[in-house]
């Protein structure tokens, strides 16, 4: 085993090699002295032209422009248009073209959006969905399933899939590209063909893939996705989601959620609706136009990023630091629980470790801020554009510190102490 | 009639009279100077407070806090709660309980969720809408009716109500209160009254009267309503909109649009849904936490307007606005054509001009900011806590300058030209 001292020499030499993606590092704002950031599965890092972004807006779009606002043009303009831009922007790294994308509302509105429209568009009345998927998503089918009179049909894990779909009345299939627990990725292309072969329409869930690995959605045969936009995207805090719509589905039925923006001619104001060609009928209200401007920030910097690349960075860390956990903390009692294969793992790397929750806030307290899910599921998420070996070595040599002194035992870190 | 100098001088005496909102006024951020705001119906004024608080919220709450945001107290916290805070802080100028608004999502949005929950809570299958509603709402109405198998019953006009609702099968029926265009408003008690009384719920729409007049939705005894958040209410360029429901209803029915910000138990992660007590049930997908914290600023003013005092302050402005306007510009071709009773009007003022687009661009030119409608409609909109007399006296200055020397027929102001 290495000592830290090796550890950490090694992290550094390899931050000391060049990578492709190195200059987008310097695009972000630093966080707190001290502080590691495991975290981009709960708030990415902030780009450094947000703020002067957020109060340009404010100053030039809303305290002087105000109505006009709606015909600026530049960096504070364009208020209309953003949903658009902002998904063209993203089309790069989420393997889309630029009319695949639309950046709008959240991702539980835009589950529920294409939940719809996969019904729609198949003929079709089932939904199939998983037991144990971030429970967001079940509650947005439980409701679309109770009020259009759909039938839903729960698989206890991918393994079920055929079995759900044999009697070939399956319309939409719902799945999280990767388990926010876990971190176990699936097989996005082989699963979809399957979907597809059945005559069901996949809809993928990439909150924890999207701006981590290489999600490759045209390539791999998606047919919708939604995603968070504050997570790996760094859209800001409760940033708008994204939605993803395969072009062969995208004249197949009118939403379901409706409204101007959706329109086709939005400033007629005609009484009935006509859906605007494309994508942009799954736009419905007014656009967030403060929250775009924040978003348009990581924006510009997604249309820099070659998915390749980021993928490999994410593999290349995310190896490297599975490797130091093994090596460092599986003799104190921790086990890593996301799969070994990167292809098969998404953006965070998940530990197995009985006190998970008050291992985080012993960490956190030691300036490592990672996070907890129940039972018993430790979550470091690694930013590929942002985060440094070195940062990955501190953190594990926290880890094994706290495990090795029994620190996390203190009762200010016990469940009932938050 | 008056001088433009005598008009001036006596909007400047009526300045500087006292009034109890005056101190309000310079919590607002002034516009760029020499220009005239009469567009609250668009955007309303910046609270100086925004900038100060996003800035916070990016620096503090984004860079540094991230993950730990989530956490937070004070300005730049309270994240999750922010939906039902900013809800709470708006319900005195609304009429209304703390508990029964929310802020979150689009207008659009949550006149789909309210539409889909009156049907459910009266157990009915039939939605009237006015034919010449602001089209998104009958767009949603649309969606909804499609999706769900209801019928749309359609009315040319508040007067066909009654023959509406006869059959005794109408769950619920959507409403203007004021209309976009004509700022007719409509008589909230009585209609809402006539709804109950044929088990129908009312919806209302109060995009152009919240936080312009008093809409006083518990004493007028509305079942539902919903809302602009960046007109009146100044929360900023897209801002959130608000959601009302009086408790009678709040429990009738599960939300259609279901996310885990709406369960009771958010963060234990069951599979099932399980709606929140109370009207959080409404909420869906993560909070917009940017865009709320701009809203917070305006939120915290409302906390200390009294409604009946904003709606004395907007009826004296409008009602000398009118008589002004009627002086210096009737004989130009200016009729007005909102109703003259202020309980019959809304939040902005408006004129009958057949070329009103033009009018509007050239006084746009001339630093005064309104908007016109389709075909004849301009429109003058008032804010209670910002606009002065002499401003209004100086909006009609420059439109009686402008139909007397004919510079609106400029062809750079023609449909055309933009």
């Amino acid at each position: 085993m290495r000592t830290v001292d090796e550890l950490c020499r090694d992290a550094d030499q390899r931050d000391a090699q060049a990578d492709p993606l190195d200059a987008l590092r310097d695009a972000f704002a630093p966080g707190a002295p001290g502080t590691i950031y495991l975290d981009s599965n709960s708030i990415g890092p902030m780009p450094r032209a947000a703020p002067r972004r957020m109060a340009g807006l404010l100053e030039d779009g809303w305290r002087v422009a105000r109505r006009e606002g709606w015909n600026l043009r530049g960096p504070s303009g364009h208020w209309l248009e953003q949903p658009r831009l902002l998904g063209a922007a993203l089309a790069r790294v989420l393997g889309a073209h630029a009319d695949d994308v639309l950046v709008c509302d959240s991702t539980s509105i835009n589950h529920f959006k294409l939940l719809c429209h996969g019904l729609a568009a198949s003929g079709r009345n089932v939904i199939v969905i998983e037991r144990d998927v971030f429970p967001t998503n079940r509650y947005a089918a439980q409701g679309a399933a109770e009020r259009t009179g759909a039938q839903l049909r729960t698989i206890a894990g991918i393994e079920d899939l055929d079995d759900a779909l044999a009697a070939g009345d399956v319309g939409v299939v719902s799945l999280s590209h990767v388990d926010y627990r876990s971190s176990r990725r699936l097989d996005m292309a082989g699963v979809s063909a399957r979907i597809r072969a059945r005559g069901a329409l996949s809809l993928w869930d990439l909150s924890h893939s999207a701006g981590a690995v290489d999600v490759a959605l045209r390539a791999n045969g998606a047919d919708m996705a939604v995603g968070s936009g504050y997570k790996y995207l760094c859209g800001g805090p409760g940033a708008p989601s994204f939605l993803y719509l395969h072009p062969r589905w995208r004249d197949a039925a009118s939403p379901v959620l409706r409204g101007w923006m959706g329109h086709a001619d939005a400033f007629a104001f005609h009484p009935d609706y006509e859906p605007a060609p494309g994508i942009a009928r799954f736009l419905s209200g007014t656009p967030a136009v403060l929250a775009n401007s924040a978003f348009a920030a990581a924006a510009e910097l997604w249309r820099q990023v070659d998915p390749a690349a980021l993928d490999a960075r994410h593999r290349a860390l995310t190896d490297w630091l599975i490797e130091a956990l093994d090596e460092q903390c599986s003799e104190l009692g921790i086990e890593v629980a996301s799969p070994r294969a990167h292809r098969e793992r998404g953006g965070h790397v998940s530990l197995r470790f009985a006190a998970a929750a008050a291992l985080a806030r012993a960490m956190i307290a030691e300036g490592v801020i990672l996070s907890a899910r129940q039972p018993d599921a430790l979550r470091l998420a690694v930013h590929p554009l942002t985060t440094r070996y070195a940062e990955l070595a501190r953190a594990v040599a926290a880890m094994r510190r706290i495990l090795s002194d029994g620190s996390w035992r203190d009762p200010r870190f016990a469940a009932d102490a938050n």
